[in-house]
């Protein structure tokens, strides 16, 4: 068993314009981290949560962290042998569309596996950080978990049996994320959403999203662009982020290959085919909300390829 | 320009089962032939049609064939200067969900461009043999065209824009078809598909869809085998087809990878991942039908990776 074991598990982009609750991918730079350490108690206790201005639960079975570690600790039989408590330090806002939960999630499942010295696989994992994102949101979709986890972008053919696989994102392929002072809640996001497609719409989009597989697999950067486009899902959602169609039309002025809602939003993203048309994009984006008054934060990140870490 | 050529444009079976007008392939033995020669009358004439029982317009402007071959011929600037005729052999049934008018289209387009010594490449080909296809159906979609003059499986992200993109299907992935006798028109297929789709089932058909790319691109059988899923058209078309789902039954309960609906059938397919599975395959579909006293034919092929060829 390790002692005082620091993991990181980064902040995801969902959806990717048109694989709705099928795609994700992992970014740089901004994620959550675990501390976690031996405890007198046995199975796990949260000591501490920073970065959260006091909003999220310490109760165990109430906080996704707490919930996906303890997950872990019974799969392996362990719970009332071993004790841990961890810190959980919040490094990014929730509620942005980025998978807060899912990067929480995933941090403590590493931790336990980590500070038990791996007995598990990333993997392996993966069932036990979703169990933590369930509680969450009530759904069970990986987009955010499995790419937290795994690194990557991951495609999800079917969430109930994780069936997930890693698509291997050409050198060079940059993420830019506006984050907008705004708050959505993912529940509301939801709700706005119609139970219907037309049989014209899910062929479009699925002519998109298997473009866009096909595209990065084959490091087709013009494909890659002419497929991210979702036209389902981001004309009803959009109406919930002040000054979307704007952000979107200045970061595809500036040279994005395609920009989209992230996850559930009021994040949006765009991709790039380069670090400099990435930096143009996201001044061009973070510029409209400032127009608005809008405060806003931006990343600039390559694809993150390695997930969650022992720091 | 040469003189008395034969051209031969493959069947193909479209949708495959999750990616409804948007994925197709081609297979081998079975298909239309046209064999061109110089004419004193300028532009294209069709001399003769054989195999299809006396079914088929011999006038240009109403035969598929015609219509892409003298579409081929004006883009060219030459239909007032030179004159062809063509025979076509129909060496595949008609209304059977096999892309019979997009293989004669396919052919068409072909003899003109091989007897003119080939001017055009097979990609440049694709939107006068569309031409032809769309005068079948009144749609323009492009996945039997697309494998029938360029083999393999095709996936179409946008007809209109004929974005289409090859995927390099496995070694050892065979096609294994039943025809039955029953007659079937594609566009009674079509009318008995709603407009809508439920969100839940657009991202199940997706999932599939995203998996069998995924699947075909990695040599995955297994992803390949889950992915071959229809939610949508499958359930809606079957009812068209007597014992759909016994054939169905049959052919997984002989190896298959995943069986359905061939384009608007009512030819059934089934993937295989060895010659052997997909002989038994065969047989197991031949024999539902033959229970029934339904007559059919049986066609057990490997991917058909060269389309349309000059013979």
């Amino acid at each position: 068993m390790k002692n005082n074991i620091k993991v990181f598990a980064p902040a995801t982009i969902a959806n990717i314009a048109c694989g709705f609750d099928l795609l994700g991918l992992a970014i740089n730079g901004i994620g959550d981290e675990i501390v976690i350490r031996a405890s007198e108690t046995k199975g796990i206790t949260i000591s501490k949560i920073t970065g959260d201005k006091g909003k999220l639960p310490k109760e165990t079975n109430k906080n996704v962290a707490g919930i996906a570690a303890l997950a872990v600790l019974k799969h392996l039989g362990l719970e009332k042998e071993l004790g841990f408590e961890m810190e959980l330090r919040k490094k990014m806002p929730f509620g942005t569309g980025l998978g807060s939960s899912a990067a929480s999630s995933v941090a403590g499942a590493m931790a336990v596996n980590e500070a038990l010295d791996r007995p598990l696989t990333k993997r392996q994992l993966l069932p036990f950080a979703m169990l933590g994102e369930q509680a969450a949101d009530g759904a069970y979709h990986a987009d955010n978990i499995a790419p937290s986890l795994l690194g990557g972008i991951i495609f999800c053919r079917d969430n109930p049996s994780l069936d997930v696989h890693r698509i291997y994102a050409p050198k060079g392929l940059y993420a830019t994320v506006v984050l907008p002072e705004i708050e959505i809640l993912t529940k509301d996001s939801r709700n706005v959403l119609s139970e219907n497609v037309s049989l014209k719409a899910h062929i479009q989009q699925s002519g998109n999203l298997g473009g866009l597989i096909i595209g990065l697999i084959n490091g087709d950067f013009d494909l890659i662009g002419r497929s991210l486009s979702d036209v389902i899902i981001e004309p009803q959602r959009a109406k919930l982020i002040p000054h979307f169609y704007a952000v979107k039309e200045a970061a595809l002025g500036a040279g994005a290959l395609g920009c989209s809602i992230s996850g559930a939003g009021p994040s949006i993203f765009a991709l790039n085919a380069n670090s400099l048309e990435a930096e143009a994009t996201a001044r061009a984006m973070q510029e409209v909300f400032k127009y608005h008054n809008i405060p806003s934060r931006v990343i600039v990140s390559e694809i993150n390829n390695e997930g969650a870490i022992l720091c």
